[in-house]
């Protein structure tokens, strides 16, 4: 799990930060090493799905779990890769707050690979945790 | 999987577009019936995922689908219920348009309960579908 | 939903009963038509998880929910095709007794497919429901 | 995750070799510390899918991986609990040998609680791996 990452973080801080659906989020990557992208998710009160409790919606974690596993392979291929398909277990209430996602690779394959994601609130609170599966083979023609 | 629904359209219009997301998505409820809840997107360019296909992000599809299977459970419930696990398939690249979300009960338990949901283009291709989990006994205190 | 079989029900037949541990679970075809496919286990005492209230073990109504699905993709295909995933959600608890597995078709593609299958007691009580995604790209070379 | 377990290594074995099943695959309890239980499942001839190839079966891969992640959640609390999802990914072909399966606690909740497990060859090649979500909360009366 420890292959070398082929992008740098400058380039793939780009790659986190150009997406539309990304600049709204605001996210962006924080840590990156061979064994781990850590993205980060600041708040904003349009994340909240219930109005008095004002939890932050369990979409946008699933969204942020998609997220950070897709840029676990980006960093090891160098491009971005399609999802086939995307779980997420919710283990506790993201009050509102910033959001730390932590993916690492689980497999690395020529067709398909696996990235495991866990998201902490700031104070370091697993909330939630998922897996991505994606498509790694190059397209033909 | 026809039990009567404890809420009529108008009210279950109103949990959905009350959250703070949900309104920035515009979400709303465009069919209800015993077997079937219907939650309409329509499209922003702030959904995107990519800058030159334009597709829309794969975490706007699983959150379309947790709200989707959580209103089918509060038709039946008359009232929201936390999501415990959340699984999203991708079947074909989501163009640029409105995207439609058909939810149907699996099981209502009195502890959990499962909803399966399936999304649609506007011209009827079937783009994802996937399955929620939800919570369902009362809180205790 | 309704592409025509490439296998009929004495082929499919002979695919579901020719793996060593279809055999010793006894499985067998019993209904196939476009969109369906039926396979049934019959109990034995050997597949049971708890002493006392002699359940049928999860693990075993994950390979029925697998080995459906797999059939239903054979069935269009003429072949067999490697599982990428498999989930299963239980439902209520598989007392002693044969249990009836059906499979449809969600999505059929040229490198990946979906099937969502259903697990019913005898009397029709459903016991569980799960999906897999399956490989049906021909291999290289 | 280092809560302390409820149960040594001789009771811990006492609950896997016990259920008819268990003692049908053969599986035992080959390590057990704070953060992991590890599960060894002998090959057999009827645990083959494919008569050619010869692989293990991917049911028994999701048996495995159901039964591992109890003992997780047994190890913790002293008693079995209910399955409520499961989910494998496939990563590699199990060619026959023995298999070894390494499960981990992910989050240990009062209603709720969540073991992520591993499958390994003999020789250390990751075959598999997966997740369960299991029922912690007595039940009531």
């Amino acid at each position: 799990m420890s292959k070398p990452n082929m992008l740098d973080f400058a380039r793939l801080q780009q790659m986190v930060t150009s997406p539309p659906l990304h600049r709204w989020l605001g996210v962006s990557l924080t840590a990156l090493d061979e064994a781990m992208v850590e993205i980060t998710l600041p708040w904003r009160e349009e994340l909240v799905a219930h109005t008095e409790i004002r939890y932050t919606h369990g979409g946008i974690i699933a969204t942020l779990i998609d997220l950070t596993g897709d840029y676990v392979i980006a960093a090891k291929l160098g491009r971005g890769v399609p999802t086939i398909d995307l779980r997420t277990d919710y283990h506790a209430t993201a009050l509102p707050g910033a959001l730390v996602a932590r993916g690492r690779l689980v497999k690395l394959g020529r067709t398909l690979a696996t990235a495991d994601v866990q998201v902490f609130s700031q104070s370091g609170q697993l909330l939630a945790s998922g897996r991505g599966v994606y498509f790694t083979a190059e397209k033909d023609g």
